[in-house]
């Protein structure tokens, strides 16, 4: 049974890293011991071994051991075998650029569809979307593709924020943005507001979180969707 | 003898399409009767017949004619004889995925570097650096390369905007993106305020506009260039 917890961020405003939703990591890893560390994202351009420590130490406090997955001789292995699974935030196309040249996209797509329990945040839950093409990063390298894991039926806009009136700067906001996706591309684009995620159990998909999330679909208008909604495959057409 | 106008933006807060610019246009486009107007980036996906209109209204007021690339039997010949060119804002990545499609791109760095006047705003600005990594754009389409014209020894950030010290949201600022991007590429990257541009003549680059423009080079602090400022070799380094 596919098991995934979709986060916009890995830490709110005024609040610890994964502090936010450290209760909630705590039911969803509860029969988990050890936990396989993605941080290919290196936000901040920080090193694997420095963020590796920053989710030891978030999860130490629940009891969970976190092991990077540049510490083991094979990365394939490391995700065949991992009880969990964590990809942490930074850059999306570093991340996916990384996934494909260490050959781990495809494997880490079919533990998570085998079961494994996968946490993304950030860069983490973009790459459990259809492609990585509703970004907000910077394409500070050219990853061999933007396809990514489809684990959902839909793309995540992660950090997703809402459009502010009072701007007076002439870049795009993320809706125009999204909005110019769509004249290209077919798949759905949900906007996940800071505080959100989605909790997926095999095909239900559950939004929870403080905020609602804002849908785009190709010519239609976008809309919100409630805090403790599933959503459901008819409301993605 | 190279001559280029690279601004931040087409359009300024409260002021019309090109308004803020046009002035400095009509001098440097004086002996030019018509441009081709490159409409491939589709600022919220406007078709390039509506949007090489809306080019063509703002040039009518300093006495140009314009033509949209499109409206050419072949892309390439319309370079190559064009009197002047300009290509406009939008997304970058479907900019340039468009030049490489048409193979557009090596024909439009051989016309600038011998003499065509260029205008870019936006994305049609980012193209003129060595590669298109700093733009704010999402990566909506998967271009063939992220390589553009270096026509400027460095890469440009157009819209570039300060941290804002009073923001409660996340996601990385304007200057951390740019960072990241030094972990990994060593071309510096000039971030250019809305309302500045550079007007390159042959190899001199001259900063022009309001504002300071900020750059970033690697392993080295941000530094602040004063408007008139001619941003030299050395500077660079």
């Amino acid at each position: 049974m596919k098991r995934l917890i979709v986060a916009s961020t890995s830490t709110v405003h005024g609040s610890g890293y994964l502090e936010y939703i450290l209760p909630e990591l705590s039911t969803f890893f509860k029969s988990v011991n050890t936990i396989v560390f993605i941080p290919y994202a290196r936000p901040s351009g920080i090193s694997y071994d420095v963020y590796t420590a920053k989710a030891k130490e978030a999860f130490e406090k629940i009891g969970i051991v976190v092991k990077g997955i540049h510490e083991f001789d094979n990365p394939v292995d490391a995700v065949k075998k991992a009880e969990g699974i964590f990809t942490g935030g930074g850059n999306t196309f570093e991340l996916v650029n990384q996934l494909y040249k260490n050959d781990v996209i495809h494997p880490l797509k079919e533990a998570v569809e085998n079961g494994t329990p996968y946490l993304g945040t950030s860069a983490g839950s973009n790459i459990c979307g259809v492609t990585m093409m509703n970004t907000n990063d910077m394409p500070i390298v050219y990853p061999p593709s933007f396809d990514t894991m489809g684990l959902i039926p839909f793309n995540i806009n992660a950090h997703y924020l809402d459009p502010d009136p009072t701007s007076k700067h002439m870049g795009e906001t993320r809706e125009t943005r999204i909005k110019e996706y769509h004249v290209f591309n077919e798949t759905p684009v949900l906007g996940l507001r800071e505080g959100s995620w989605l909790q997926v159990t095999d095909n239900q998909i559950l939004l929870k979180g403080e905020y609602t999330a804002r849908l785009f679909r190709k010519d239609a208008v976008a809309i919100e969707l409630d805090t403790d909604t599933v959503i459901k495959q008819e409301t993605l057409i």
